[in-house]
């Protein structure tokens, strides 16, 4: 007995799903590449093993328990914030009992296949299995071979980036680097936290930076040599890229002289929000000029409304579900920072998009013309088997292939990496035989793609 | 022979279909819940028979001609207008000779349903067969079984709900409960024309409202008290829903001094756009605040520029198929009331849409996030089979099924509602049933959701 | 032994495919009309031989190079630029090297075809045989049947219209009637040079106007008379539409002595953005006044960010690939038009988009009410098989078949025309194949609807 059909994904039509099996039958288990998530490093260094199912599953993910919580299952009841601690194993039933509400969701599949490929259990989660499960899963928990290091193995990481801020010391990144792990594991430059004047303790953090790189970060000059000396130190632990969670796409280039008086202005604490929105735009266009000079990738994803339930924020603090996608605009905002640096061939930008309607309208024109630009995969809440279908509908006509960089997991919960990839390269794989059922593309293409799309382009993109 | 197919709607790939009949097997025949349209309770309190074919199918139905119009015949060659009075026949034909420009709509489909099941013609209306069609359905119409009472018993509608002003007596609606019919026939409180200061006589309407509850609405206390009072008469009639049809979704949470300053500008003529609009937001939040008392579900219906034809308008009034819609945000305008009553599980928001860049980007998003909202079916435009999948496609991946809350017919046309719910049913079941296709979903699993679709989930969310 | 299959572009469910199969066979065959493109009139007037693959092929092709160029392939290394002269056959390995860029793209399949249709080819362009390919074609485009006027014939083009500034003399196309050919060549009155304030060169434009048409284009009043003298040119030469390619749909509707007034600010060198974009919408609207008198079909081609990439545009001058398009409303901003136009049933406008979003939102419901109004197909980066698949899914079920005008190519390149409207064959095919797999239309309707979309409705929208 399975829970996950060996043919899932794959378009219904017979021929067209033989197609696909042959394409996917290739690519099924090529090694993972990992470069963009949000794994914590400390797992590795410390290689300790993960405390129960509760706390592997639910309470770090937010994509699970904003489900629950818009069907009324209060947060508290989860484990979620500092103040509650309820019973894990209560949690868990809580869990399965709603595990309805996840049907054809992609949360839904990384589970399944985690619960399946994992741990072996050969039934659909339900109130009446929720202990086996529980009781399963924990003690599994406790031996060697689910243990951090043994995972990443187990599951071919050949490369997994973390997310990483300026001020973070890359402690457990250097201990890692020590150990010569099969899986290389590198930081990325996440630099939000002092370049975006909203940021939570924004002026603590750039005080903390210049303390860090002993520059004085209390002037434009040294806050840029800070930020330089911090890109430094991360490529010297791996790091190839760095990334940027704007509220906007807008970027500036603005001459020194104003740059220099607005950064005064936003560290000053008596800046306007149109001038701090203006600084995080001007700090897109700088660091795509460190990046000529040192090399890392740029990505750049705009569009969450963070902190939407101003009452959850409060009590819960960042990432609890209540982040909302908004409108973003591509073509006007990325223009100051493409007339500057946009026909760099040195240069690479991975764009990311909340807002799908960009997808033919924007983003396949922009990175079908200019050199620096690719397109990072469908993300977040379209980072799902629908959501990767129209990624591809939607650019590849105008794109092509070779203008993306393959797929990204983009997520906290390292047990779901292998179900993710293997989601990514079944809709892939979909997808091509497709068009090889339609005669738009010969087999021996679909084959070569396929590869690409699996391994191949993020290696090169993100120069791996 | 038929007009329709039995299998019309279904995918075709063999294996996908007849998965889909046998999950459309079960919920063909269940009951119909209506908790959204546009019927008129006079017809169900006196049961006078539908006059002829013409007034029954054409001069009502504004998407009928629309399309008639587009394409160059004058409305009031189609009965529309006052001064207007064709024989209907002479339109019955000109109907029919159009007939060819409703191919692969959903009208075509609404109204083959209704010729085939309804009054038993065997092949398409056209030129040739337009006055036997005519004929039949004359004669039909003045018999017992086509009588308003009776059709409702034989389309199987267990709840139908009118759309009425805080102005209507609900003298009919009083009438039907005295009935005791077994379809519960329930109004809506659509407060429009005594909330939004664009409304036709607005001013007027406020007045008399002030009249019909013997609250003095020339204050901001009086007004408020009468719309809850209003609210009252209504739920005594067996009401359990709101609606709103304001042009956007904005809302706003003004301190209460503010909102009696604004409330006087705009009841006395001399408020501007802004204030208009701020005035109508303001009040969606105002009838949040009383639905958390009195229980009634909301409903907001937004982004329709209504009269866009500027000419037809003042020539034949509102709702003459001239309203199109516009672009919509949910994420910035439905902030203030969310930030204000958005954890409230005692409250629920069904939330609507014109705009279908929304769905994935901004609707599943916030409902699957917020316990208070719920996402209305495909309206108006979207009420299609084209429409109705792409809804699934892009809500239900993050906002899941049960954020969600089954069909509604939303119509005028009393003679489409089993046809709209026949639609609605059986592209769930094809969506449904490629889902099992491309093992994404057990089969048993979606035979429990194909029933929550059909029936459960209006009957939960609109409380029936 | 060939490149392209014969089912290309058609469902793989096998029914489906089969009903494709019949319904495209009656419509392969049917002549061209070719209502909207860019042809050059000369090549027709004087039937001078191409010179070399290289220079059909890529050096005018703005999609070919632009994809090459993303891939950091630089322009001059592609013939592009002035100053550029390399070796045609040396480009030509460069773009065959490369030619895997192009899967899945609409520019692969018209190559394709090209390849196989025109010159023989029997296996897919490759690095292995470029120069095999470049011999051929080189070799062909020396003999009598690969001239222009023999292709024409060749390619059963009943109607071609090219796009022409009113500064244009016309001589090419008054050449051409004398020839008597078999093709109706059309010129196309494009009076963007002399109406966009923003066009290079305007103001001399406006000189030149006058000049030729003996108006004082100084004053408003001369200039409306020049641009009517102009129409009525080109009318004389067979011409039945106008095309407007502005920014965004803004239109307007000012009274005389202010649309003079701002005449005289966009002349005088001394207006806003805001007053040279209310110049262009007000001149949308003189346009639609003047079709009303003159009969000429207006199109409205909006959203282009012209010259996005400043460098390039400073170095190659226009239409180098670096064109995006942008968010575009047509419900408000075509307001004023239609309010003063919108019920003539006399004045055809034909909308454009390359903002997808609006075909369902805005394009579908403004022309299944509008008489004047009519959707052109899918345009420019849109102009592929998903994005005609989309066009149908977003626009049929609420502006039906018949507020469309079947298909332009909309090409500079004479060589794509049979591939490309192939293609829209193809696809229109398979999407009424499924509609009738479906059940949602008859095959004897699908048929008819089949060649209405090829052939006829083009006819009537065109007034050809």
């Amino acid at each position: 007995m399975t829970i996950l059909h060996d043919d899932r994904l794959f378009p219904p039509d017979p021929e067209t799903r033989s197609i696909a099996r042959r394409l996917y039958g290739e690519v099924r288990n090529l090694p993972i590449l990992s470069p963009h998530g949000h794994t914590n490093a400390q797992w590795f260094a410390e290689d300790t093993p993960f405390s129960d199912p509760t706390r592997l599953f639910i309470v770090p993910d937010h994509y699970v328990y904003r489900m629950l919580y818009s069907q009324g299952v209060p947060l508290t009841d989860l484990g979620v914030g500092a103040d509650s601690e309820p019973d894990p194993r209560t949690i868990w039933r809580q869990f399965a009992k709603h595990y309805y509400l996840f049907r054809a969701t992609p949360t839904r599949m990384w589970l399944d296949y985690a619960f399946q490929e994992l741990f072996g259990m050969e039934s659909r989660l339900s109130s009446e299995n929720a202990d086996k499960f529980y009781d399963v899963i924990a003690e599994k928990l406790q031996t060697p071979t689910f243990r951090p290091r043994a995972l990443l193995e187990r599951f071919r990481i050949e490369v997994l980036a973390t997310t990483d801020s300026p001020l973070d010391t890359l402690l457990h990144h250097r201990a890692i680097r020590a150990l010569n792990l099969k899986t290389r594991i590198l930081p990325t430059f996440r630099p939000d936290p002092v370049v975006d004047p909203d940021f939570d303790l924004f002026h603590q953090n750039v005080r903390k930076l210049g303390e860090l790189t002993s520059e004085d970060t209390g002037t434009w000059v040294g806050y840029l040599a800070a930020l330089r000396q911090s890109r430094a130190r991360f490529k010297e632990m791996g790091c190839t890229t760095t990334d940027h969670g704007h509220p906007t796409a807008a970027t500036a280039d603005l001459d020194e002289t104003t740059t220099a008086a607005l950064f005064r202005k936003v560290t000053s604490e008596k800046a306007s929000s149109e001038e701090k929105e203006l600084f995080r735009a001007q700090m897109l266009t700088e660091m795509a000029r460190m990046s000529l000079d040192d090399g890392l990738v740029m990505q750049i994803h705009p569009g969450s409304f963070r902190n939407h339930n101003a009452a959850l924020h409060q009590k819960f603090g960042r990432d609890v579900g209540a982040d909302i996608p908004t409108r973003t605009d591509y073509v006007h905002h990325l223009h100051p920072l493409l007339n500057r640096f946009g026909n760099e061939g040195r240069l690479t930008v991975i764009l990311f998009t909340l807002d799908e309607s960009t997808y033919s309208r924007e983003l396949a024109p922009l990175a079908g013309h200019y050199p620096c630009l690719r397109l990072g995969p469908p993300w977040w809440f379209h980072d799902s088997p629908e959501g990767m279908l129209r990624f591809r509908e939607y650019t590849t006509e105008t794109a092509g292939f070779y203008n993306t960089v393959g797929f990204n997991d983009d997520t906290r919960a390292l047990l779901s990496i292998p179900g993710r990839h293997d989601t990514a390269r079944r809709v892939d794989c979909g997808y091509l035989a497709r068009l090889v059922a339609d005669h738009r593309l010969d087999e021996d293409e679909a084959h070569e793609v396929a590869r690409d799309l699996a391994y191949r382009l993020a290696q090169h993109a993100y120069k791996l």
